[in-house]
């Protein structure tokens, strides 16, 4: 390896200078802040765990998506965070042990052995919200609209809420009687839409004509509210679907009330990447974007491997992934004090950041800071602060 | 693995609960905002980098902390990170690769695969400043002074500061003219302050009388200022010893202006775990506290290394290590809003959190939130906050 090569980073894994840096933790901050404001508690889970704590009940995307090493104090193999989400349900479902509805908020790094996506940064900054104990539609709407919020304070305008929900695909794969390896490969056809597998996976299995129908037609239920209609007819005689029909357009009323700009989109074949959603599942997207900018979902069983199963929904955004979309920081603006070694000028300057200005200390032979728009000059034995020219 | 343990952390890592985050946090942003009133812009450096430009300049001690991962997307090694200075050193020698000072600051979490000290985290966050670009003692003075303030802001009082200098350990080995494997156990010897194993190497070394007591004074030379006095006497012949003992001298009397209620301990044999340091190392002690809770040094020669030697000092402490000093963050006020899907506290509930309250939404069926004062009310169509009695 050479001294040129030697700095460069790699693939996917990016570091944040300070234009960059001061806008992620502006926006942390102001995120995190507004966790606090709707009664969700902020909780920090280790970068790394026992690999059987945190892959646990978990399906096996988030699995590939793992780094693991030793722990050289015992031996066994410990993971390094993909997702937070299952730390928090651990949390909630061990560490705190709270009756009734709990509310956590985090944000920290994560990794990944390869990029979720093409050009995704493999050390996302996750931040999210989870409530926890609470199966009722409620908790979906206000992590919903936590949500949007979220990105409203962000600066974010024009998001269109993308949902679905997994009963209706549930629904689907039980009426088809897909046993487990048929039903991967659906799973699997869905998540790319694939048109022509699906033929091929429908020929294979023979199934009912109607079947087919439902089987065929949930690979196409994506767009305006029409969908729900037409899923509405297709899965007429499967309660759960229609069920989980019911809810999407209780959800879309009771938002467009509360947000009327709000545009919707639904999907009916959408899943989520994780596997372990089980109810609703969202995602935000910003129309200049194209890509989900935030997603979520319920996920009711994940705490029972902690010995406790309870209710959970949620969402989570990556703050790297907001940079572009948001408006940078401007730098704030400071003061020089040019190099003097005297008590007395160390004592105006403690007196002027004190009071919260930023000042910057000249070291010997340092000209005015180029980022300061006045300068500390003594006239009369006395301190000044003056415009610097 | 049973249930029962399947939630257990691994030795040394922890989590943050509520409580704790939040002081973690606070502290977090006053540090951080401290720091920016210093003129010490923040940096994001990554989580993990190739194991060739995180480890490259320095020390055994930080290799044998650091974990490695294959990255899947090259086979090459990468480290998760165990210290921040050596990646704040590359982002100022390369990514900004500024003339003139360039102030630094960064708060992250690191990763130990053993603890460094008996019982202390393998997952600490650390929080630190760098100052490149200057050799001047006035830089030092600088760090040092921004060390102690982050002590006053975190509410640590009757501090000592620790210091010593690396050029004097040189200057003794250069005297006794020390090969490499000679060097590394007075090295080891001196780290400890083993005082027979030390007798056993003069004796096996056999040097001159006075190079003897060199050695030996070396690991003797802790204690107040009367540590420098003997200093001046044993070392007279080794200018560059001189020249060091003559910068403590200056130091302990500029901050003694700057902070009168500062006590002082000098240790001329404190050489610092990761080897980097190439001049002035200090730390930081609290009296009922013991062990360092903040350290530092100068590290001139890091940058070389990415392509260009840049003179460089600065500190971090653990964010988690400060926790049981500091007083703990009293619980925020809040509203309860009961359960009630009407448009009116939807609307009510919003504009009291824009206005900064924090209001917990109660969910169907759930009793008052403990943590809340206040609650909701529906009065003659209007929403009311009242006390929650």
């Amino acid at each position: 390896m050479t001294l040129v090569d030697r700095w460069l980073l790699p693939d996917g894994v990016e570091e944040l200078l300070p234009a960059q840096a001061a806008q992620v933790e502006s926006l942390r901050r102001k995120l995190l802040d507004l966790y606090q404001r709707w009664g969700y508690e902020l909780v920090v889970p280790p970068l790394m765990e026992y690999t059987e704590s945190l892959l646990v009940g978990l399906g096996g995307d988030i699995d590939l998506l793992t780094f693991r090493v030793t722990d050289q104090l015992t031996g066994r193999l410990m993971g390094l965070r993909a997702d937070i989400t299952p730390q928090a349900a651990r949390i909630d479902a061990h560490s705190l042990n709270r009756e009734g509805p709990v509310r956590l908020c985090y944000a920290g790094s994560v990794l990944h052995t390869r990029p979720k996506k093409p050009l995704a940064s493999r050390s996302p900054i996750q931040l999210g919200a989870e409530l926890y104990g609470d199966n009722s539609q409620a908790s979906d709407l206000e992590i919903i609209c936590l949500m949007l919020e979220t990105l409203r304070v962000a600066g974010l305008e024009n998001i269109t809420l993308d949902t679905g929900h997994v009963a209706v695909y549930r629904a689907v794969v039980d009426a088809a009687q897909l046993d487990a390896e048929q039903e991967a490969r659906y799973f699997d056809i869905l998540q790319r839409k694939g048109v022509a597998e699906l033929e091929s996976f429908i020929t294979d299995l023979a199934p009912a004509e109607r079947v087919a129908d439902q089987l065929r037609g949930l690979n196409a239920l994506h767009g305006g509210s029409e969908v729900l209609a037409k899923g509405r007819e297709l899965f007429a005689e499967l309660p759960a679907a229609i069920d989980a029909i019911a809810s999407l357009e209780k959800l879309q009323s009771q938002l467009t009330a509360r947000i009327p700009s709000l545009s919707f989109y639904f999907d009916l074949a959408e899943l989520r990447g994780f596997h372990y959603h089980t109810g609703l599942v969202f995602s935000a997207l910003v129309s200049e974007h194209g890509q989900a900018v935030a997603s979520g979902g319920r996920y009711d069983d994940i705490g029972e491997v902690f010995g406790r199963a309870r209710p959970a929904t949620g969402f989570s955004i990556d703050l790297k992934s907001l940079l572009n979309l948001v408006a940078p920081t401007p730098p704030p603006p400071g003061i020089f004090a040019p190099y003097n070694d005297s008590l007395s000028q160390w004592q105006a300057v403690q007196a002027l950041r004190d009071a919260g200005e930023r000042v910057v200390s000249g070291l010997p032979g340092q000209a005015p800071a180029e980022d300061c728009d006045r300068q500390l000059v003594e006239q009369n034995g006395q301190w000044q602060v003056q415009p610097l020219v």
